[in-house]
């Protein structure tokens, strides 16, 4: 599995509420492309939307998300990570 | 204390090595402004890195990071978060 951070723009003024719906929907289906998806942070300011994923491939990423009803702008495999 | 996510572009063919590097940079002088970094993954064929931080400011993020020689592209404060 690899890891993966994808970006949704054009998300200005977004709640707290509308966000965790957005990731409740992903959530409900992620299992049928074998996606985890596992945080999501919004700056509903600027309207960005970032989330981390763990997932077979970008593409699987997109299709949860465009299934859902919110397809990302960028989707990047996010092959180093340190903490 | 608020979260932010930064992002920093152009960093095309970046290393393991290189971004643990950056990270310590950041980790070893971050306290002076009160920063925390948390994570930080790259997409080093799209030359792009995330990093996650709480600090009291976009600008102490953007100092800190500046000081440890790699400026970021943009700051985000991420006012909301769901896992």
């Amino acid at each position: 599995m690899a890891k993966f951070m994808d970006v949704h723009r054009d998300m200005q003024g977004i709640t707290k509420e509308q966000l965790a719906a957005a990731h409740r929907a992903d959530q409900a289906i992620e299992r049928e492309e074998g996606v985890r998806f596992e945080r999501a942070w919004a700056d509903p300011k600027a309207g960005v939307v970032y989330c981390l994923s763990e997932a077979p491939s970008a593409d699987a990423v997109k299709r949860i998300h465009e299934r859902a009803g919110h397809p990302p702008t960028e989707v990047h495999p996010v092959t180093m990570e340190v903490s």
